[in-house]
C-alpha cells in the first residue's frame, strides 16, 4: 500500500516527478561524480515531506534506528550496500564492534540493533555489541519479542583500543548519536575506524551545518535538472545564545522565525499556493523530535508559557538548548486510511553507503500535517516501502509508486551527499587512522 | 520450491556446507582481500553441479544470457551491483553500448538482452544495442513476447570509436561471445571501455585457462576452510592438436581420459563412493553445449562413429575443434518433481562485479545425473532461486535453502575470482584505456 497525495498542487510535484525521470541518466551520473569526490557516511536515514509542491528532507540522522521497519525483502540489499561499504572503508576487517543506545529496555530500538547485527554479519564480519552503560557490568543477554536474543557486553578500553573481553575489533560502528557527549572510552583510539566519526554525533553535530551543506547540494542540482531549488530545499535560519528559561534570545528568535515566515510567503503567492506557512523550531543539536515547536507567528515564540519554555529547553539525555534552528515547514500531503482511521503518513529512506537500501513511512492517526511526528513517546505505524526505490519506470505515471520511491531515493541521496560535506567541514584535523 | 538432493552421499556435502557457515567471516574476509588485489569481471555466470559428496563449477560463462530466469525480487540487487561496478570502472560513463549475440531471432534470448540493457538503465546509463549481423542494416524493431520490444541498431565505426548513429559510447558491453572471431569493427578502439575485454571471448579464451586458475583459487581456498580441494575442484586435462573428422589425437585422448578417470576412481575409493566415474570431453575453446561428450571409458574416444566424429568437430558458429579438455564428470543429484515429471536440475549461479545477485536451476526431465543439460536445442525449465544467495542462516539446516544457496554464492565467488586471474594472465600486453 502506498499512500495517496491528497493535495490539490500535484500539479508542481507531478512536475518534479518527471523531470526526476527524465533526468535519471544526468542525475545518476552526477551522483557517480560527487561520490568521486567525497565519502558517504556509513548509514543514514532521512526523514522526507511530501507536500505536493514541494519535496524536502527535514532531518538526517546518522546513527540510524528502524532497520527492523525494512520490508524483508530488502535484506540482500542492505548486505549487499554494507559489503559495498566494507570493501571501500576496511576491507580488512575481521571483527566490528557495534555500539547501540543506551536506552536498554526499549524493545522497538533494540530490534533494530538487531537487525543491524544480522546485516553486519551477514557481511561475513565478526559483530558483537558493546555498551558503556553502567547497568552492563557482564555479558547481558536481552530476550526479543521474536524470541531471539542480544548479547549487550561491557566495553574494555586498553591504552589505545576499545573492545571486549576476548575481542579486539578493527572497526566500531557507532548506533549510539552520543547526544550525551563523546565518553572519554571514545576517545584517542589508535589504529581503529569509529564509523561514522566522532563529530558526527549530536555531542558536535549541529543541524545547520547539515542544512547549510544541504544548501549548496540541492542548488546543484536543481540547476542540473532544471528546477526552482526551493521545491526540495526548505529555508532555515539560525539563533544562537537562545535560553527558553531565562527568556533569553526570544527577539532573534522572533526575527528570524518572521523572516522565514515572510520568504515562505513569498514563494507560496510566487506558486500560488493558499496554504498557510509555518516554521519548525528545534534544537540545532539533538534528536528524537525533542525541542521542537511548530510556529506560524512570531508572537508564538515570545510568549511561550513556563510549560512550553520547560519542553523546549531541554533534550535527550537532559542537555540544555542553547543554539535553534528555524526550519520552513514542510506540509506532510501523503495520508493513508480513511474517516477516523485516516493517518498522516511521512517517509524515511534508508541509506548505506551510497546506495538507497529502502524507506519506510512513520504513519500516524489523528495529526495535523503541519505537526511533528517524532515527537517523544509518539507512537507510530512503520509502513514499509512495497518497492524498491531503484525501480523507476517510464511506462507508469510519474506518481505511481516505482517513481514516487526513485524520487525519494534521490532527494534522499542528496542529504547523504550534504552530510558527506557537513562531516567533511566539521572534521577535526587529525590524522587518518589505518585498519590495525 | 527447492530441489531435494537424491543422494546416499550427503554426509560429506552437509560437512561441506557446515565448514563453509563455520567459517563465513574467514571466507568473506578472504574474498575481500582478493578483490583488492583482482579486478572482478563486469558480470558471469556460473554452472554448477551438486553431486552431495561435491559441489563444483563445470563452466563460467562471461556472457551469461538468462538475466530473465532470475526472480524479479532480485531486480534491485542486480542493479545496485551493476551501481558498484560502473562506479569502478567508469563513473564517468554516460552512454553504454550493449552487442549481444546474432541470433536476433531467439526469443528466449532476446528477453535476457531486455533485462539486461532494463538492469544497465536502472543505474542511470542511456543504453542502445548495436549490432553488426548484415541483417540489421537500419534501427530494426524486435517484438518481445510480453509486448515489449528492442530496438537493435546497426555499429558505426569511425577511425579510433565505435558508436550508433547519434551515440558515442564510453563504454561497450559484449553479450556476445565472440565465437566467430573477434570482428575488426571491435578492433584497435581508442579511449572506449570494452567490457569484458577482448580476449575473455571464444576467439582467444580456453576453458583450460580457467580450470588452471580455478585449480589455484580452489586449492587456496580450500586450505582455509580446511576440506579436500578435491570437493569444489573437478580433475581436469588438456589434448591440443585434435582432429576428429581426420581422427588425430584419439591417442592422446584416449590416454587422458584414462588418467582422469583413474584420479576420480582413487577418490572415490577414498571416500567410498560407489558411484561410475565418468569424464565430460569438450571443445576448449567454445559455448553452448556444443562438441560435448559424456565419456565413462577411454575405448569410447577411439571408437566413435562418423556421427559422433562430425557431432564432436564443430561448435558454435562452424569453428573447428582443435583443442579438448577433458574434465572430472560431477553427478547431478539436485533433483525436481516426481515419478515421470522428476527432472535433474543444475544451478545456474549469476554474479555481477564481486556479488552474487542471484540464479536459478535448469531443470530437465528424463536426462540422467551424468548427461549435459546444456545441450543445444535442449530444452530446460528455468527455476528461479527462491531465496538471496546472501542471506546464511546458521539456525537453519546446513543444507536448508539459504545456507545451500549461500554455499553456492560462495563456489561461484571462487570460479568468478578464477576468471580474473585468468583474464589478467591472459591480457594482451597493451595500455589501459581512459574513460573519454
Amino acid at each position: 500500500m502506498v499512500p495517496r497525495l491528497m493535495t490539490a498542487f500535484s500539479g508542481p510535484l507531478l512536475e518534479i516527478e518527471r523531470r526526476f525521470l527524465d533526468a535519471m541518466p544526468e542525475i545518476e551520473r552526477w551522483l557517480r561524480g560527487q561520490w568521486q569526490e567525497h565519502t558517504p557516511p556509513f548509514y543514514g536515514s532521512v526523514d522526507l515531506r511530501n507536500a505536493g509542491f514541494k519535496l524536502a528532507p527535514v532531518d538526517m540522522n546518522l546513527f540510524p534506528g528502524g532497520f527492523n521497519n525494512l520490508d524483508a525483502t530488502f535484506l540482500p540489499l542492505c548486505v549487499q550496500a554494507a559489503m559495498a561499504a566494507i570493501d571501500r572503508i576496511c576491507p580488512d576487517a575481521r571483527r566490528l564492534l557495534l555500539i547501540p543506545e543506551k536506552h536498554t529496555r526499549n524493545l522497538f530500538y533494540l530490534q533494530n540493533v538487531a537487525q543491524l547485527a544480522a546485516i553486519l554479519r551477514l557481511t561475513g564480519l565478526d559483530v558483537r555489541l558493546g555498551s558503556w552503560s553502567p547497568e552492563i557490568d557482564r555479558p547481558t543477554p536481552v530476550a526479543l519479542p521474536d524470541g531471539s536474543s542480544l548479547l549487550l557486553e561491557p566495553l574494555l578500553r586498553s591504552r589505545s583500543r576499545l573492545g571486549l573481553e576476548g575481542f579486539d575489533p578493527c572497526a566500531i560502528l557507532l548506533n549510539n548519536d552520543l547526544s550525551a557527549g563523546i565518553p572519554p572510552i571514545l576517545q584517542n583510539l589508535d589504529g581503529q575506524f569509529v564509523l561514522p566519526p566522532l563529530h558526527a554525533g549530536w555531542a558536535l553535530r549541529r543541524k545547520s551545518n547539515h542544512f547549510a551543506a544541504y544548501d549548496e547540494v540541492a542548488g546543484d542540482f536543481a540547476r542540473l535538472v532544471g528546477i526552482d531549488p526551493w521545491r526540495i530545499n526548505p529555508y532555515f535560519s539560525v539563533c544562537s545564545s537562545v535560553n527558553f528559561h531565562e527568556r533569553q534570545g526570544e527577539d532573534c528568535l522572533a526575527a528570524n522565525v518572521d523572516a522565514v515566515l515572510g520568504l515562505i510567503r513569498e514563494k507560496y503567492q510566487q506558486y500560488g499556493i493558499e496554504e498557510t506557512p509555518y516554521v519548525v523550531v528545534k534544537a540545532d543539536a539533538g534528536t528524537y523530535g525533542m525541542g521542537v515547536m511548530t510556529v506560524k507567528d512570531a508572537a508564538q515564540v515570545t510568549g511561550l508559557n513556563r510549560r512550553q519554555r520547560n519542553k523546549m529547553s531541554v533534550i535527550k539525555e537532559g542537555l540544555a538548548v542553547s543554539q535553534v534552528i528555524i526550519q520552513e515547514g514542510v506540509h506532510s500531503y501523503e495520508r493513508v486510511g480513511s474517516g477516523s482511521d485516516e493517518g498522516v503518513a511521512e517517509p524515511v529512506v534508508y541509506m548505506i553507503d551510497r546506495f538507497v537500501v529502502g524507506g519506510f513511512y512513520r504513519v500516524h492517526s489523528g495529526r495535523g500535517k503541519d505537526e511533528n511526528l517524532n515527537a517523544p513517546g509518539m507512537h507510530f505505524e512503520p509502513l514499509a516501502f512495497e518497492t524498491s526505490c531503484s525501480l523507476p519506470d517510464h511506462c507508469q505515471n510519474p506518481d505511481a509508486a516505482p517513481n514516487r520511491f526513485y524520487v525519494y531515493g534521490v532527494v534522499a541521496r542528496l542529504a547523504q551527499l550534504a552530510a558527506s560535506l557537513e562531516l567533511e567541514r566539521t572534521a577535526p584535523i587529525e590524522e587518518q587512522v589505518a585498519c590495525a
